[in-house]
């Protein structure tokens, strides 16, 4: 495009590079903002109206072509330009094709420096709000197989290793937890992210009588912004929308990774459903849990995304600068990882079989009932220390013997101590073991029940 | 030391290689946790006397000799231990050389795991006090600072090319928004930070009748965890500190990128105090800033924490694993560059003197006027993107005869559009084009003067 | 899709959920690599004739059906589909249309596993001969640049401070040499890429009489793997790349940083091609140079993409684990913004205008010539400590006097020491410091010269 | 320090902030440097005599004084003084202190920035060498292993999920790989680590008859600069060598993942020695991999490294800037993390035991004859693709009967295909699917065989 036709071109007696239109030019991602711009736009026009700086029949006019333009990017007959560069540039473009004089009056008082950020401000409000219902739905699946598995026992593990029983809904439930910090992680940080630009203009607000709090209100924006060479160069925002998504990412890296030792046959504690793993090219054999494995893998791009980011703001002078149109890639890229990563995860954990059988049979491997003969001893007044010492000596007897500590005779036990009597069987038991654990937060059934409740309350509230 | 001896050695019957020693070995940064160990071994063993798990002159003993530690630790004659791996089993066996038997019941119904996880809880919840107090520290230095350059107009950049007049005051108090939100942010980190882990144990909870909301509340903590899996493997609240730490070091690095640029001769918008710089060995002349460069420098290096943390809890299965263990060099590391950062800029930036002249001198070139021409032509009912167009004719106009705007004669002005008038000279002017700019948030000096009210009041409401 | 069409539906009874179907597949991307898949396919069909796997006939039917997929696909007529997972199904799929049975035959003695490194090996080689091409490209436009501003001197810079004045020329080979590490790093991580992983089959090498070393010949590798349980799970050579393309990135983030400071009024060392600088749709006076901007900006991406690799591979066990798939897009990415940033950075220097009559100006403030006299008391025997020192004092006294050191009278320097005579002021010129530091790679005519050679003999040698 | 006693501070009048010399101190790390400061210093002298800029007798004063310093510091009688900033100061003065004048000359045409880019230099080539003895020490452990493993089988897995059978000297032999490539990485990386940047001075070279290559030389570096403000702003060598570390650790996270999955008893493959496992304070039973934890944990600190120097350097303007002094913390960190990882790793693979029973044992499950079926029905003429697909149905037949193919009958198989034969459960067997690969670098007998000579020779090659 000839640079006299370009929206800056005043100055400029040459066109644009086409290689460098090419690498400037953001359309071909920020057009994804187009409701978000077109809202804006709307609520510009209805405050210029207000102020006076535009007639009730202007604000008309440019309402009756944004919406049209809505509806032609709705239905695909807008024809995108890489040439006009940008979303903005884009729809105000054809606003004037379509109204005329008016069209060119929207951009009154406003500049792409803070319009580009109010578009993306709504972008990531709406979607931090939908991966917050994502969220919200995951916890209810949790909660309902958590529900489901009160009595079924596992190994739960520290260092990889056999530690303690745990219920499969205690250990589910963990995860809950991490998702129920996401989702109040994301509430805190849209505080953050709804607050309108719009009036900034350039970086030095406007000399236009305009009313940025009204802006901000009818764009359901919780306040204006403060500063406004601070409002065109902040993009904490997105940053803080970022590091949520990897957090999320991250819980769900843990949970693949146990999905996927699980589904190895060594452990089998479950069963993968069909339309949630593939197969191999070549060994007709393989069911593989790549929808874990990818997942776990997108980790790394929403961490990646974070990086740029952080890169991307450090060390940038006030107040707006071009590296800053940097931010919009990072950030769908993490959307489009993260919000379909909760939603497979929902429907992969919906349908997963878990294995009672094999869990309760690798309880029996590992001495996981250690800790309950040094309780018993420790309940007898041995000094606790003294206990692990006496029990650590039974474990490798028993060891030794390829036998559990429950397959050890009486006789044997109190050969390691005599406060030993023949109570310590019941003692020794998994189900026991797993009971005893009744204080709060704990994997008793009583402190599961009631955790399962106070989830339930809390996804009631968040509905 | 031989495995027998160490607290976990009871099935051991090699002792650990000198290499894996060091190699495993954490007090060398684990001890700065001190203080709160000890505190939360107080508060641990204050609640097994109240729940009758041990006796009052237990809890009294234990009390006793781990304030004894406390002085000895604090006053440097503490003999620290390497083969004794961490700041918990070194106190705890000097717990048990003051005080005998008693000290071994103190791990009762506790496990490393969740009393690492309590300590650091601690720590960190002390750190982001320090960090939300120099927060405050340094928007009162920017509130002063711009409060006494009211009057000082420099240009305002964007793609630092000159874009439009500001205030100093207004450009200053850019970087105390962003300090604000960093205060915010820190206050809904907290929240996550003060979950007491304590009777998580091991992982599973535990079989005595502990309670948990107690010693959450006695160590001032908002509430006590929800799931004891979750409880030890939980490490968000540090990734979310690192994060924190990672917006104040970015907003930091863009004050710093500024000075830096406006110390350099060709700008001479600032004269850095010999205090906060420093000379060359070998250009006699040199006056460097060097305390601005390498704080936007360790910008880097908490960036890099932050990426060491999320890289380390990537994909960890429930539930405690050794790799954790590296969660608290990087968070030492952050906090060791963030607080004397926030310090270290509080101190330059109140001795910094800027030089309005310099800044004045500045506005001449870049024509910074050239928006309050557009806006002219549009006030005079022109379309704001020919008003642009028109504008941009005139500043190459002015660009050729090497004049600003202001210089231009009526009629080389009325060349460009017959709807100029003598009035337009009165709107070139640069502190008229600041006052012009009164809606909220601008930098005109009314809007300016609210925003220091503002983070007045702010301040005062957070002391 | 129905499972029992996938390739490897064999055993299974449900179809892949349609989220699933999306979240896994791959040829939105992959498909990029097609030119690579068929090579390598064809290549593969060679060696299973020779080795009399398949017949000669069939052979030549497969390579005829892989030709025509190539012209279809390099034409635009071949229909991709998504149910089909990736790049090599969609290309097999339609081979077995075009040629049938023989089709079915090409992937024996292959896995996805080996086909998928071995096209992307190729295609990432590729890739860096393209940049290695451009680097060379762009180290011809510094030399060039260089070669014609030899006399151009400005001040050179440490801390952002003027230290010594150095020519123009010698400034820009600083970035020549630093793209020709870029080059020499290229070169060895090339060695790395080009190893054919063809006959790892799924993970453990195959039963066909296969011949590695003839594929990896035929496709211009330097030879094949030597395990094929690393073959099928190395990504050491993308990371490597990214890595390279990270420094590459690096290094033109610091020139564009010079440039968007050398183009502000302040400085006026540059003006920017029309072609290579955007406006302002608020302020048409602008001229921004947003090129350098957004190229400074992209750096954060490609950091990103190696964050994301690193972080990918961390912890996999041995061997092909799906997170792998996710190794594309960052490489994708990384040569999306490195090759084309090489392209426009040689294109915008090309045009630069450099002002050498600013940068002589601006060589009169900050004492560039401090050294000098520091040198000149040392050649007369005062220790080089003691020489900083007097040096020091008298540009304080300069400074104060807001006079160059040049501008001093000579009783005034000798009120520093006895030792200065009148030949100081010869000293302190700033074209006689420049040709003073003649030894080699320093900033005087000579070594320059010299540089300038030795580039372009090596340019030459590269060609 | 008051700023006149300052090496640099002739202008200044005021001394520095305490927080300020805190802050920008680097004694606390670069005195590790002290070796190489000393070799480079006395280089340096030794050339500026040959030069004929300082006398024989002087030179010999600076060597003198500097071996006597070098023996203060081995022995640690040297006292270290924060306010002398830095391990050059700290040196330089003492010298002075030991020697008098002729200390002062030391300095001639030399800078902080040139000599402290040697001494990095050199420390880091003595690291990496210290790195690559490692790494092949690590190699002939793995190789040894591989030596006497090479009749156990194990299932290969891919995607974890068990694929074919393969020797675990193939398995540990793909690990021996990875270092090989560590190993050339690290040979590539020196050579641009050993460039001299001596003589580069501040940033513009030096009027003294310096003689750089004589340095370099002398030093043992492979060449010497080829511009001066590339020399003192380059550190590519610093990011090359920690992204080296990178990779290692990558790749020994890998394997520890395995380890820690192995000594899991679902597993059972491993016993972890004593000496390199640690136990728990509340569980008696527990043997933890914590070395292999904690080294899968320590790979995100040396990614956090290379992340913090990326983002340090991104964006500096030429040539030396202080941000660049957060160069050698991130170094030191990757190099106290590699140097012990790689030593502890081979101290715990050359005593790991191996249960060659429960890697038999787990071939039972997993079908990973699979393919070899598939492989004999595409011998017997059946396209692969449907053989593929028969295999895949006899999978889903026997596993519903709760059998192993090698355990169904042969009508039951030839309900699946006529064209199976009795000889097909030759085919089954795991040691025969093993023994059929025998193209180079499959884990056949023979090519492993192969693999262990090729590794033997160039680890005689490379001692």
């Amino acid at each position: 495009m000839a640079a006299e036709k370009k929206l800056w071109g005043g100055r400029f007696a040459e066109s644009t590079a086409p290689l460098v239109e090419r690498y400037t030019c953001s359309v071909g991602f920020d057009s994804r903002l187009y409701a978000q711009d077109i809202s804006g736009s709307k609520a510009h026009a209805s405050m210029l109206a207000a102020q006076g700086v535009i007639t009730a029949a202007e604000r008309d006019a440019i309402h009756r072509g944004l919406d049209q333009i809505r509806t032609e990017i709705d239905t695909g007959t807008f024809a995108w330009r890489q040439d006009l560069e940008d979303v903005h540039m884009n729809i105000e473009h054809r606003l004037t094709e379509i109204i005329g004089a008016p069209g060119q009056k929207l951009h009154t008082g406003r500049s792409r420096n803070d319009q580009v950020v109010l578009d993306f401000r709504l972008f990531v409000a709406d979607c931090l709000k939908e991966w917050s219902a994502q969220l919200l739905a995951l916890v209810r699946v949790l909660a309902r197989r958590a529900e489901e598995h009160q009595d079924v026992l596992l190994p739960g593990c520290t260092h990889f290793q056999p530690a303690q029983p745990v219920s499969l809904a205690h250990h589910l439930l963990a995860y809950a937890q991490m998702l129920r910090r996401d989702h109040a992680r994301l509430a805190d940080a849209l505080k953050r992210v709804r607050v309108s630009p719009l009036g900034a203009a350039a970086l030095a607000g406007t000399t236009y009588p305009l009313d940025p709090p009204q802006t901000a209100a009818a764009l359901g924006f919780d306040s204006a912004f403060s500063n406004s060479m601070d409002a065109v160069s902040d993009r904490d925002f997105v940053l803080e929308a970022v590091f949520c998504g990897s957090l999320i990412m991250m819980h769900l890296s843990r949970l693949c990774e146990e999905i996927i030792i699980w589904a190895n046959p060594r452990f089998g504690f479950v069963r993968l459903p069909d339309a949630y793993s593939t197969g191999s090219s070549i060994m007709p054999q393989k069911k593989n849990p790549d929808v874990a494995e990818l997942m776990r893998g997108k980790t790394g791009r929403v961490y990646g995304d974070l990086t740029a980011l952080l890169t991307i703001m450090k060390g940038l002078p006030l107040a707006y600068n071009r590296d800053m149109q940097e931010d919009k890639e990072p950030f769908l890229d993490t959307h489009d990882t993260v919000s379909p990563s909760l939603a497979v995860m929902a429907g992969m954990l919906a349908e997963l079989e878990f294995d009672a059988k094999a869990m309760r049979d690798a309880l029996r491997s590992g001495f996981l009932n250690a800790t309950e003969l040094a309780d018993y001893l420790a309940a007898r007044g041995v000094p606790f220390r003294q206990a692990h010492h006496i029990t650590g000596a039974a474990v490798a007897f028993a060891e030794k013997s390829g036998k559990g500590l429950e397959e050890l005779s009486l006789d044997e036990l109190r050969g390691f101590s005599e406060l030993i009597g023949e109570d310590v069987f019941s003692v020794l038991g998994h189900d026991a073991a797993v009971a005893r654990r009744r204080t709060s937060g704990g994997t008793g059934p009583d402190p599961v029940r009631a955790q399962l409740a106070d989830i339930a309350a809390w996804l009631e509230e968040n509905e």
